[in-house]
């Protein structure tokens, strides 16, 4: 180690003032992801990269001394694939905050560091929209989302992140940078490599510019919530509405869930609920409201309690808004553990009932939150990181969910990512033989494994 | 050879009888795909697998005895994609048509000889919809549409084969059958190998499944047609089209597609026109005829002279039939060599002007009709394959227009792939790096390069 800290001195003379850090309080903010992984390390220094030649002077350098590099977005990851690593080099991209957008070719052509809030916002004053809605995405970055192929609410209709990823700029291992697609909406000249590098977490190459895919601005949409005495009938809601329609977001919130946002908003919802749904159609009126109509019939045929349908934008927007702050609601209860597993639709109900099953065995609070429509769920785990023996069930629960997701067909993230925490039970998911293929591509694009070593693999 | 030629004995032997084809006449239909390339050769043989096992025993022995496989689905594939090569094995998957539709997943488990009509046919009696319609929708495989990610007309507005493919069987180049994906519709567990594998035109693997992802049924559009007396006034209103709105279909087809879909069918186009713009909208009424509306005053603000609105389903049908027609229609003007290139959008114009200018230089035919929506343009070249000067001069103007596809910005394939008859190309679009990159993918995945030789790259 000692031998690459005295050679960290070519790096910094190699990049702007301001651009290296090295100082350790300064490091601090770059240590850890949302995942919180208390594994992490304070890295060998920080790139605050400005451009797509500074990422290149960094991974040159690594590459030169064998330094491992850790790319970083916006730090809000949840699986820890930017935990830092001692000896590491953490890439941050947060100044890389250009936003570009093209109404002719409706683009937007987006800097990794980048806000999600902040293309939405970008496409919007040109009447435009890019969809992809994790629910950070008032916090996450672009290059985030692009390294996990970040889903959210409105994927249920409208893709994830890799359906309007059209082109990238990409650093590889060995500092090369590359120009992948581009405005163009039909490319197949060669390999599929952009679709290759959207969800392959910095584990190849990092991405330095993104040309994102936008669509015309989203209509106003109609709103139902749906409240549950059973989650068993809300699971059953959801896979009625899903053999049928096609609304624009399918949310699922639990008992925990719900009292957990009635904690901080006093919103009104019903804390003896076991379940509520979130249901909204954006097609043209008046299709929108006979669609709600039709999901609130198959609400009501499935049990629903409460029915409440609304075309008022605010109060449609302060349900949305609920629903996407039900991890902050949830951290005053602990520290979490927070899971992504999805199954087919089908499984739903066995999964959810799975999770319950799972807390009570492990005597843990476990709160579900749900991209229902989907089948994507994200258990969040509450533990008390100063009980160790609660913390350590706490992670059997954590293991189990993915356990049992595998089990059910389901896949261990959905749209979080592997990242560090979740690495272990990759192979379970997938076997040893699609272990080996995801090995063999990362070792042609990495051969030194350099690439946010420790990540996914 | 001859070793070969003697060790195919084992590859007989070792599968069912029917399965191996050896006999040249019967093996003459396999040499070619719809590009008729003049290059192709009789295969050493062809195997008409039935199962996946039957495409890992051919695999298998093919990696033993260092011979190439040339995968192959309906064998209507435009750039040779599919084109035989002596000593070659023919890989057929055409009598691997099964199609099971799962309501609840809206998924259809798909074997890759399944012609897309059937897809959407066994889509359709649940109500539900295979989006992906390239042309020769009624006698493509699905195989052939993930091998090149095919495009097609709807895909201005639902994406291409990419976009609803969740799952894949995949034969690797060591006989090993690996599963990627699967009826999730989120997953991000590892690299996005199901994408990687979407595009790679037979070279990293054989597909033997496909795992597609079916939407609610599409709605009756409204349709609309617009006659113009110039090419830049029918580009200038698909450019002012795609800032607004967002139709299902944006065609365009030029003077000589309309001339020669009007020779076969009287169905009363305007031969005089210079082009003619064919536009749907599926959105819910009525707002589709709204949509369809501003359309119309959009064509005839840029110069339509003549624009037509049907909710006529049966006229609606005949002039998309009359689209889809045009390469038929063209087959008895000489042989074509039919072009793929697209551009960024704001660049079509010079695109299509640019093509009648290479046309008139080299004194050839180019008929164009384009999925204009997209930036897509299909050229189709037209030679008397007897006459050597015009042939000549043919291959030239096919040269010259995927330069000028390139020096726009564009692609030298938007959907039907590089196959043989463009790889030359690949190098002048995507560049050494990039290439480069390609290549150590193919690598990784087939290190003895027996997976479609000479394909791509």
């Amino acid at each position: 180690m000692s031998v690459t800290t005295d050679r960290l001195e070519s790096l910094v003379a190699a990049l702007p003032d301001g651009v290296v850090v090295t100082d350790a309080d300064r490091m601090e903010k770059y240590r850890q992801d949302r995942a919180f992984d208390p594994a992490a390390e304070l890295p060998l220094a920080v790139v605050r990269a400005r451009c797509t030649e500074d990422v290149q002077v960094a991974v040159r350098w690594a590459a030169a001394h064998g330094v491992g590099l850790v790319p970083r977005g916006a730090g809000t990851g949840l699986s820890g694939g930017a935990t830092a690593q001692a000896g590491c080099l953490v890439v941050s991209t947060e100044r890389m905050t250009a936003i570009e957008v093209d109404v002719d070719t409706r683009t937007a052509v987006v800097e990794p560091g980048a806000l999600n809030i902040a293309v939405k916002q970008a496409a919007a004053e040109h009447g435009l929209w890019y969809p992809p809605d994790p629910s950070s995405y008032e916090i996450c970055s672009i290059g985030g989302n692009v390294a996990t192929n970040a889903g959210g609410l409105c994927c249920v209709k409208y893709g994830v992140t890799t359906d309007y990823v059209l082109g990238l700029t990409v650093v590889l291992a060995d500092g090369t940078a590359v120009e992948l697609g581009g405005p163009r909406l039909k490319d197949v000249a060669g390999l599929s490599l952009v679709k290759l590098f959207v969800g392959s977490e910095g584990t190849l190459g990092i991405v330095t510019r993104a040309v994102l895919r936008l669509v015309p601005a989203q209509r106003a949409p109609a709103t139902l919530v749906a409240t549950y005495a059973s989650l068993d009938d809300a699971v059953s809601t959801v896979l009625a509405i899903s053999r049928t329609l096609r609304p624009s977001m399918v949310e699922l919130m639990d008992r925990a869930s719900i009292n957990a946002v009635e904690d901080v908003t006093r919103m009104g919802l019903d804390r003896s609920a076991a379940a509520l749904l979130l249901v909204q159609s954006d097609e043209a009126p008046p299709r929108a409201a006979a669609e709600i109509e039709e999901v609130a019939a198959i609400c009501t045929a499935n049990g629903a309690t409460e029915v409440v349908s609304t075309d008022d934008p605010d109060e449609a927007a302060a349900f949305v808004a609920a629903r996407r702050m039900v991890i902050t609601a949830m951290e005053p209860r602990g520290s979490l553990l927070l899971e992504d597993v999805g199954v087919p639709l089908p499984r739903l109900g066995e999964l959810v009932r799975g999770i319950e099953r799972i807390a009570a065995e492990h005597a843990v609070e476990i709160a579900v939150v749900a991209h229902a429509g989907d089948g994507n769920t994200h258990p969040l785990i509450v533990h008390d990181p100063t009980d160790a023996d609660q913390t350590a069930r706490a992670h059997l629960a954590y293991a189990a969910v993915m356990d049992l997701g595998i089990a059910l067909g389901g896949t261990i993230t959905g749209e979080h990512g592997v990242g560090r925490l979740k690495k272990a039970w990759l192979a379970d998911q997938v076997g040893p033989d699609v272990l080996d293929l995801n090995r063999r591509v990362k070792q042609a694009l990495d051969p030194q494994g350099i690439l946010n070593p420790g990540a996914v693999f």
